[in-house]
């Protein structure tokens, strides 16, 4: 049985933040082993997974991934809409709008230092939307 | 229930290209809920979803991608297959070979701006094989 | 029905090793279709598909991304758990914690040349647990 729910996540400032706890908050009953799928409804947003105690790794996060993918890079043609949103497409690829979890004994499966990042690279990016699905 | 449907694509030129109307020509009929899968089975190409609207978007991951991950760069040891070769596969791994996305009321539930890119790494790639599943 | 599987991997050295003859000794009976998620329960290590056939691919990702990403970059604030680490949670992100691959006829459907890789980030990572699931 396959069960799905939507989340509207609140404005969050550029940057990657853990949201574990909203996802856990939302799911409904889960099922003794399955997989959480979690997709961002965003081009300019991702979702990854990784550590989730020292919050320097996501400020290293952020300084390093806009060092690799630049603001104002010569070669962007795709400028209209502001100097981070080019980067901000880059990024959600490379880091990607779904992360998939194994769900074991009803409980998100996940190892003991690893927690789910929403990745808001824009500078205003408003309300993101989750499609959350539960498969089992 | 799970249906599968493998597609093969017609030669592509390098660069990003939007693929969700033939993605969706293939669909059978959706579930009201599920997750479908798609998974392209080579190791120089890749999927990703981004922004649908505007080409420039698709035309500077060309050429970002190709200064992040350049060609013969003196570490590849492994250049026997051309110079496009080995980035090909550093490319692939960076933006991955499957997208999964939910659906919705028998419908994908891609946000507005959202659509799915194959992304040919080779200079002559030829014809390329997914495979979709979906799931529910 | 969804089965689900726990395999301990024994320590890699740092690099990219493949592993997909490791999975699918370790697999259940799989169904006529359906999807095989394999998940890393770590953040310093990583899964992805790539070529399966010249080890210099391997070598060369090791070599290229430790200078994508490297060591003691002056950015880094995450430094306590060595010079490997914060590259390492980089690079768990940008390549990933999980893969899912088709499932058809009763055989994982990967490309002829594609096999699933072990991303070993750390010096020292010693063993590592992963998640299988397999979805129909």
């Amino acid at each position: 049985m396959t069960t799905q729910t939507v989340i509207t996540l609140p404005p969050y400032r550029r940057g990657y933040h853990l949201i574990t706890h909203i996802i856990e908050n939302e799911l409904p009953d889960l099922p003794d082993q399955g997989v959480l799928h979690v997709f961002i409804k965003h081009s300019s947003a991702g979702l990854t997974i990784n550590e989730n105690a020292d919050s320097t790794v996501r400020t290293d996060f952020e300084s390093f991934m806009n060092e690799l993918i630049p603001e104002n890079h010569p070669l962007y043609m795709h400028t209209m809409e502001g100097t981070d949103d080019m980067p901000a497409h880059l990024k959600a690829s490379l880091l990607g709008s779904s992360v998939s979890i194994p769900i074991t004994n009803g409980r998100l499966n996940l190892g003991t230092w690893q927690g789910i990042y929403l990745c808001e690279f824009r500078n205003h990016g408003g309300n993101r939307k989750l499609v959350i699905t539960v498969v089992s």
